[in-house]
């Protein structure tokens, strides 16, 4: 609160207030009449706009809609592919239709689809593309979102994925990008399996790693993907070149890959429709969040993962988008909210901290995602009443100002 | 064409359009690389660039996306109780963790939550929140809007509700707004039933009438609601005073309701999640238009309803949204569309055209909804390439130029 910085002092009063610093209920997180100041980037204080220090409340350099409104941590979606290029509308009319998603890819649609998609575009146009819905993400309220490239599958590609996402995530504006080398995501057309792994191992492993194009690696580990002997290789040596490891995992069969997770120390499993006892016992062991992605099972029509083997072993709970082109097809996190909350029965609390703190933490961003002094200042203040109002499934951006390391990317005072 | 009128010509150019004219496949109405004059607020021609007359294609005044993009029809929004304030974002979280509508409503929620909200807002109040929705729909790309009372339930708050949205409507830059008088949803309380029924028609209805406040009258008949001959004898008085009919039929229970309509002639039966063999086959006899509302049932946790039966009988089929603060959270018809893709099982075809030229019809709009010669001239730019695009579950404005009766609502030259 020095004189010096009070310059870019920016004092935010909505008529709800959630921190979510606290795990269990919003009792000890929520704040009525509440207030966040915001000095150099980050959060200076948070509190009930009465006992705000030196009168700051009456500085109000910006106040939620009609006075009122909610104020939360920017939210954090912590799967996406959201690089993609090229649309797959075609094979999604198919399934919607009864089409079977695992046979569309053996046909060479799914993600060879948007592989040869990736192929075919520049660098530039790739991250013009990421750039576009970045915004259209900050729109609904997301600040933090996790990019995994994937579709490039050979080295050339995925250098140039990963380089568009590096692009976009230097770009002002937009929301922080975390990158994630996605290693194993589809085998390359025409070529040998085994030396696919080698090469990803020895030769792009490392490039990504040197050229620091990615924080974390992940690897599809399923019935029609990769096997866990396949992603151990990928996931030892990234740990290796001090890369974190997120994987997919049991999204169509339980093969290993929670207890693969577990071993490799990896930060989270995604997808996790199909995980048994030992594998939810292995991730709670291990401190693994699981990232549930509702929209990819919604649009598979799958049955949700279960939620309640996870709660009792203790998994923490994050709720992602997974924007991608096939399955799931969006840009919104908050639709991903809405749909945890019908489909999967996740509580409020589950599903807020859910999309801030937990998932900030599977991203190794330990003091993101939470409105306290110290913490970055990712905000949004919502043209709603009440953290509930946001699981209800509305379709439009009812965020109003968000703000990102204290700079406003949408509206703002 | 004449000189004129060439101050307002607008010469719209997008990579694909639907002109959603044609009944069957889009393979009659779709058109690559196609351009639509506008002139007057209507259209004065459609078709391929190539062939667009006097070289108007080279005096393109507004191109898709990219050079590309999607040129539709203004989506038709056919049924919304989009008039609320308040929020009942309590009562949603209690049903997604298993709690029952009807003992909610039963139980003074419901319905008379939003009545109470109703009943103590301004006409001002009122207004000014139907106009900021309005406005997120058409960022969504919809130039036309339902809008129903029922939450007034008196006299005095229907007609200030009404009056609420007459304001709304006069407003320009906006989605075109038809309103509906919603005469039976919920008995007032502390009222008797039959008392009710009797002053909402020899009282509220006529004065509606009078004052011109609603195009349509409607009731909500359903085995918590409103009886058949409670509807009957709103609707037979409607008719009389020059209103059509519009029905909320067969959400809970089938109990007559699409008979009563086909007698009545009504323009839509809404919600049908439960209709039988006969109630269909009098829908088809009567050609009355059943409006889907796939986010309702979906928050409900509902069955669809049999599409297959509504087909085989030859009953046109329209989506809307529901846009409502209960079982209808929600602002997006896009997202009505995409649960109808995922949930209802219905065609990109039968979706469009349901959300069309079938959604306008049903409004007594026969010539909106399509792009033809002569039509308003109600248009969106879609930053999509093709119309399966936009049954998935985006999230997310996807349009980026909406046009109503030739105005910009959004975007534009």
């Amino acid at each position: 609160m020095s004189p010096a910085t009070s310059a870019a002092r920016v004092v935010v009063r909505a008529g709800r207030v959630i921190t979510c610093v606290n795990d269990d209920a919003f009792a000890g997180g929520a704040i009525d009449d509440g207030v966040v100041v915001v000095e150099g980037g980050r959060v200076a204080w948070v509190g009930r706009a009465t006992e705000c220090p030196a009168g700051l409340h009456k500085t109000v350099t910006l106040a939620g809609p009609h006075g009122g409104g909610l104020l939360t941590p920017g939210l954090v979606d912590a799967h996406t592919h959201a690089a993609f290029v090229g649309s797959r509308h075609a094979e999604y009319a198919v399934r919607m239709a009864g089409g079977d998603y695992e046979a569309i890819a053996k046909a060479g649609g799914g993600i060879l689809s948007s592989h040869r998609a990736i192929a075919a575009a520049s660098e530039d146009a790739i991250a013009e593309e990421l750039c576009a819905r970045l915004a259209r993400m900050a729109a609904l309220g997301v600040t933090t979102v996790e990019v995994k490239s994937g579709y490039g599958l050979t080295e050339e590609h995925e250098l140039k994925q990963l380089r568009a996402i590096a692009r976009a995530a230097s770009k002002p504006g937009l929301p922080r990008v975390v990158p994630t080398f996605l290693a194993l995501h589809a085998l390359p057309p025409n070529v040998d399996r085994a030396a696919f792994v080698e090469s990803v191992v020895e030769r792009t492993l490392p490039a990504v790693a040197e050229a620091k194009l990615a924080r974390f690696v992940d690897a599809y580990v399923d019935r029609n993907a990769f096997r866990v002997d396949e992603a151990r290789l990928v996931g030892v040596r990234a740990r290796s070149l001090g890369l974190d490891v997120r994987l997919h995992v049991g999204q169509f069969a339980d093969i290993g890959g929670a207890a693969l997770a577990a071993e490799l120390s990896a930060l989270s499993v995604d997808h996790v429709e199909h995980v048994g006892d030992d594998g939810a016992a292995a991730l709670a062991k291990a401190g693994v969040t699981a990232v549930l992605l509702p929209i990819a099972s919604f649009t598979l029509a799958q049955a949700p993962p279960d939620v309640a083997l996870l709660r009792r072993h203790g998994v923490p709970l994050a709720v992602a988008s997974d924007a991608n082109p096939g399955t799931a097809p969006t840009e919104s996190l908050p639709l991903a909210m809405a749909l945890a909350a019908r489909l999967y029965g996740l509580s409020t609390e589950e599903i807020w901290l859910g999309v801030t703190r937990r998932a900030a933490a599977s991203l190794a961003l330990p003091t993101h995602g939470q409105l306290k002094v110290g913490a970055p200042a990712d905000l949004t203040v919502w043209d709603l009443p009440h953290e509930a109002a946001l699981l209800q499934p509305w379709g439009s951006p009812r965020a109003v100002h968000v703000m990102r390391d204290g700079v406003w990317l949408v509206g703002g005072a």
